[in-house]
């Protein structure tokens, strides 16, 4: 099936366009059908084998929320001990989740024993299943950008919070979890870039030819 | 920046166009600005607390395809012993790779120390570098489908032969080796789907709602 240079540009607007959406989450209804279509999306992800290890918990209640917002609060007060004094400064002035403001949460897990012990193309490389969902939360993302709907993946939590809050079995991993909702707007440039936490790196720096190359760097 | 419906069904396009591409490989040259185009779309993927710690390894050198060629039949002998001897049969008769067929390989890989020790978001879910790399890989494999081209991903392969034959540093983390090139045709489905191998899984067995639910299982 071709792809048009128009639904080409399509593509690279919505990847170019797409940010981690931490605040600017209105209260907007997402409607069934949207969360069902991101949703397909993510589980049309290419998967190690055809395992297609993923599933989604849909977060819309409120106690369970606040449970995970909680597990935050803690792990991000300990995450900021971590870092310098000067760090600290503009650490504690970044927003980094939207738990209880996005409408929708959204819990990507992998469950690595799916379809039995040995799985085709994961043989020599084990964590081939993790990094199948990991592109299906990319796929999540990016056809959430284009329902022009944002995401933000909160990743300052402890596995065992979201255990407990959504009676996820030890057995599965839990890759994500993200916090979706329609925005007031989308932000020119992440927020860690304008917030100078860290500069936009050259991309003709991360290219090498051939060979690694320690010039790059 | 609003995303149109029409901009909107090109990404869902796109997303249901892309597959694994292993075989149908044509020789077509692939022009530098579109190897560009690529890349920085990868380059414009989620990183947690923006490190960015991606690098590209562009193959083009026919010595260094095939050494990488031959670390992948080494390992696809040991990987075909782990099945059964009814999924052998399968197995033997798949294409896994398009090494040598394919004109470009990119090896994506994953610095974990860049940006220093403490990295915001990493701070209690470790692996979120190396998600962030995966990331990248999936925004280059549909910007690569948006412009027609195959992606295939080669995870049958031990790093070490990587290491050699691109000469990766030991610190630097493999993500990913890709097969990229125009094809004669994109499947309509999945080869293991065709083939046989596993069904696809019905997406709504996939989603659970506030709660992980056995019943999906």
């Amino acid at each position: 099936m071709e792809i048009t240079e128009k639904e080409r540009d399509a593509v690279y607007k919505t990847i170019f366009a797409r940010r981690d959406v931490r605040s600017d989450f209105t209260k907007q209804e997402i409607k069934d059908d949207v969360i069902k279509r991101i949703l397909t999306a993510a589980h049309h992800a290419p998967s190690v084998g055809f395992m297609q290890p993923w599933d989604f918990i849909v977060v819309t209640d409120i106690a369970t929320k606040k449970k995970i917002k909680a597990g935050f609060e803690q792990s991000n007060a300990a995450s900021k001990k971590m870092f310098s004094e000067e760090q600290q400064q503009k650490y504690q002035q970044l927003k980094l989740e939207g738990i209880l403001e996005a409408p929708l949460g959204i819990c990507v897990t992998c469950d690595r024993s799916r379809n039995g012990p040995v799985v085709l193309g994961k043989t020599i490389k084990e964590e081939m299943d993790l990094y199948s969902a990991v592109c299906a939360v990319q796929n999540l993302w990016l056809a959430a950008r284009a329902e022009n709907l944002g995401v933000g993946w909160v990743s300052i939590i402890e596995d065992d919070i979201l255990r407990g809050a959504l009676g996820i079995p030890k057995n599965i991993e839990i890759i994500a979890y993200l916090c979706i909702g329609y925005v007031t707007k989308f932000k020119e440039k992440p927020e860690l870039e304008s917030a100078g936490w860290l500069p936009r790196r050259s991309v003709d720096k991360a290219i090498h030819y051939n060979k690694w190359s320690t010039e790059n760097l």
